[in-house]
């Protein structure tokens, strides 16, 4: 049985960053060469960065893909890699875009791998299920492949996949089991959710029981835009056993042997009926590697530490990838934006974080006290700018009242923080949690400005249960806590008039929580909630509040994704919407 | 041979609000019927609105939309008119949705049609092809359907499609001919394009012929969010002729006798291949109508006046639906204001618009006369807040210097604006035209502000054409012109430092939006700019300048999309980009 040392090549390229992502190839198919790696595998739409979107519709950037591909295959041979096969994904076309007149039916963009091997490319292969639920819409960017591609190398028969080639039954995991491959290398751009990876397992596992072939998993890691990666790549056996498992939310060279079946000479190839087999050989024969190396399987951390992770490195991918330094964010001595500056520090370090503390009449005693507790504890640069002389500027020269005035106050921090932002260049941070969002409970133009929102897509409750966890964290490390015991323990308050509580306005959070996770993650309606047991006034009230916010949503910062339906692109709603939940049916 | 009397019902429904809807259907089904009618069609989702978005996925949303038809069923018979057949549009569904983990191949949501009749849904009919390109994203909600739906109504042999059915080659129409049909009526919820109204004639006929029968084609009228529906309802002959056709931006029921040839007992049914046909006889006897009557061909206008049409109707709809009253906008004297005053004053009428100049020490005495002026002439509740002294308590507080200085300005207006908003309860309208949105010429929750944007989609270029043709117009009535000469005369500045001009920071405009539309309407590259003859370095500019305005767009409110490629819905790009179309290749 011939043996294959596998590296999966778990990076962070950057969309749009072609030279980029390209060197990134070459730097760790080095390592992997150096390893002794007879096959190297980088993630899915490796060489563009993934989702490229409307880019698609671009043919210069197609073009431009294609080159960077064709260079970077000769100067892997120029490394002097040229006999190391590497797996790419890129972006590629056979035909004009679908919104194109002269589109065809079975050709257009396609969303690519490439085998590299001798200064060449060796062999393509065309994703063929393509996802078009939740945040993917590739339906409206590519065109399905048709053939599965199987290339012998070390006497092995592999076959190539991408992505939601994996995450649906039949196709080329069936037909990998007709054509009797000995592997089969899947690339992946597989965004985060919350308990993602309980559930990437078990389908590797079900899909290589399905080729009857272990699988090589190799998933992207990094922040873009609302998404972030988490990596999570895996070796599994074809009887669905976990061989081998890289961490999640940073970048690992996962290198492992297998032992493989030898290619059979009379495997099949043509068509299979719902896809056909292209065949190439480059190595038949058998190179067992000197010492066995196994690549162990990290260990899984908690949920908290999960979600941690992953709102790090989506703030400082984002800071990062969009060219910023360093980032400006109200304090208030709240819990959100105590824990968002928390965030920041760990993403950029203290001195990249710049905390500004904007008191009116109606902020606490307590509120500056934890506002400045937070900053001493995490070293951030911490500023005072009090906002009432500009607050009076407008109130004395405009008849304003109520809501209007309770308003202004945000708005007036809103543009202190951009005024920041524009003088010293940081990148302004949000800091409204996804319940407030949910039900419109922030100021637009006001506390909702800001270029990236770490907590747009996390609940209230959770936002403290982090708190919690993070501070605790700390502690077990022997570290300061970073955030105040009394910003988390204290009742929620937006301070815009005297005595104000969340509460005023909103349910408790536990049950207001419960009730969006309901109606926003799991598109249940008024009476299914009350079903479950919630009280039906409260679901009426919060039903409504949702419904008439997505104006303000639809105007909030990005902000990374951590849940089945985050705002933003994953859910698509209409502003203009007369539907309310039936009361009265 | 037959005569059937149809009516084509353009009206304009509203997303959600499914009493409203019924309610538009019974009233319009009883003018049809008053009329002598034998068949009266609605556009494609007339019950629910168009388009629906997510809440496909909302089974309580679901349920209510066929509850609605099959009680509309009914109170169509209780208004006495069970005998008129009425087609109309609604959401079904005979599965889960693909988000499901229950979900089914070939079930699932449908973009649907009813045949009412007798008090009953006699037929339903799925849309069979689906919409994934530019706005459209159906692939993403809805299960295409794989029957024709055939009615024998009057002795005619009716087949009932929706709207994408006649954009594409084969499917229902190509059965409809194997069917040897006598008519198709096809249910639209077709948005407004600049130039479309010239593509639509062309493409009924082109089918008329592919169907070898007439088309009755029905579109809705009215906003929704960035859409707008322009109607352009129209009947034409087998042979491609134009019979009748609607006005485009306005209610129209259009009614018309057609000469049909009568139904053909051995006419083929159930499996034609690629479809099958279901029929259903109503009623096998034909009865002529007494008098003939001609629908006519409404007049076709120009482009001027379709576009304004256009934004006025968008701007309305979009007020009306969303429950405002008036709107706010800020007045500087320069002409984007100007326009979308004249356009705001069109659409609710000048007691509805608050119209308020804030001049900074920066602003022109020019500018506030202009402002003043066209004030004057529309008659429009004008407002003066001069911002100098909140601009001034900000700039004792905080040591602030250059852009920093220009956007306080820009974002003291918002507030004030944003304030005026919250205390009277207006909409704020923003003004920046599509050509300032594309390179970023803008205060990022400064003179963004607002919850409608008129000129969202309108080159600064049109924005002149439109301002010239508009007061025009106004002389041709003999009425007086709203927007005053020197506002569209007078070279565009900011106003926000001494002597600033937008030729400072921009290329020519005529140049800027021939290049804008090349590069985000035409998606062309670089190369291709150039090769047209544009000047290489003013390419690179823009270019650049657009591509790292996507954030800017991103947060800038909704507006009428009058272009193939408006920002917002259908054009979607990565913010963390690092794609620059190469300039060294």
């Amino acid at each position: 049985m011939p043996t294959l040392r596998l590296a999966l090549a778990q990076v962070n390229p950057t969309v749009g960053d072609l030279s980029g992502n390209a060197a990134i190839v070459r730097e760790w198919s080095r390592a992997a060469a150096d390893s002794g790696a007879q096959l190297v595998a980088f993630p899915e739409m490796m060489l563009t960065g993934y989702p490229v979107e409307d880019l698609v519709f671009r043919e210069s950037f197609v073009a431009a893909s294609v080159a960077a591909l064709e260079r970077l295959a000769a100067d892997l041979a120029a490394d002097g890699l040229g006999d190391l096969p590497v797996v790419v994904g890129y972006l590629d076309a056979d035909g004009p875009a679908r919104i194109s007149a002269e589109a065809e039916p079975d050709r257009g963009p396609r969303d690519a791998l490439a085998l590299l091997h001798g200064g060449r490319v060796a062999v393509k292969y065309y994703k063929h299920h393509l996802p078009n639920y939740g945040v993917f819409d590739e339906d409206r960017y590519f065109v399905p492949g048709d053939f599965l591609a199987v290339v012998r190398m070390a006497g092995v028969d592999v076959a190539l996949t991408v992505c939601e080639d994996i995450w649906q039954a039949g196709g080329p995991f069936a037909i990998a089991r007709q054509a009797r491959v000995g592997l089969v290398v899947n690339i992946n751009g597989s965004p985060y959710e919350l308990d993602k990876d309980d559930v990437r397992l078990p389908l590797v596992a079900r899909r290589a029981r399905e080729a009857g072939a272990p699988v090589a998993y190799v998933n992207m890691v990094g922040g873009q835009d609302e998404l972030v990666f988490d990596g999570d790549s895996m070796l599994v056996a074809a009887d669905g056993t976990l061989l081998a498992r890289s961490p999640q939310f940073g970048e690992h060279l996962l290198i492992h042997d297998l032992d493989l079946p030898a290619a059979d000479p009379d495997a099949p190839e043509g068509d299979l009926g719902e896809m056909s087999v292209r065949r190439l050989v480059i190595d038949p024969v058998p190179a067992a590697p000197a010492s066995p190396l196994d690549g162990g399987v990290a260990d899984r951390v908690t949920d908290e530490a999960e979600v941690w992770q992953a709102l790090v490195l989506g703030l400082r991918d984002y800071v990062r990838k969009n060219g910023f330094r360093s980032v400006v964010l109200g304090l208030s001595g709240g819990i959100d934006s105590s824990v968002v500056a928390a965030i920041a520090v760990d993403a950029l370090g203290p001195d990249r974080v710049v905390g500004v503390s904007m008191p009116s009449q109606h902020s606490s005693e307590h509120s500056r006290d934890d506002a400045a507790d937070l900053a001493k504890r995490t070293g951030l640069d911490y500023r005072i700018e009090p906002i009432q002389p500009m607050v009076d500027a407008f109130l004395s020269n405009m008849s304003l009242s109520g809501l209007a005035v309770e308003n202004l106050q945000a708005r007036v921090r809103g543009v202190i923080l951009m005024a920041l932002s524009n003088q010293e260049g940081h990148l302004v941070l949000t800091t409204g949690n996804k319940s407030e969002l949910a039900v419109g409970y922030s100021t637009l133009y006001g506390d909702s400005v800001g270029g990236f929102n770490p907590l747009k897509d996390v609940p209230k409750t959770m936002v403290w249960t982090l708190a919690r966890w993070r501070d605790a964290e700390a502690e077990r490390r022997g570290a300061e806590p970073p955030i105040p015991e009394n910003a988390i323990s204290k009742p929620p308050s937006a301070e815009l008039r005297p005595g104000q509580l969340d509460t005023d306005s909103l349910p408790d959070y536990n049950e207001l929580d419960a009730i969006l996770a309901g109606y926003v993650d799991g598109d249940k309606g008024r009476d299914d909630l009350i079903a479950e047991g919630h009280d039906a006034t409260v679901v009426d009230k919060v039903l409504r509040m949702v419904d008439v916010a997505e104006y303000k949503r639809r105007q909030s910062a990005p902000g990374t994704k951590i849940s089945i339906k985050a705002f933003g692109r994953d859910r698509r709603l209409p502003i203009t919407n007369r539907w309310r939940e039936p009361s009265d049916r």
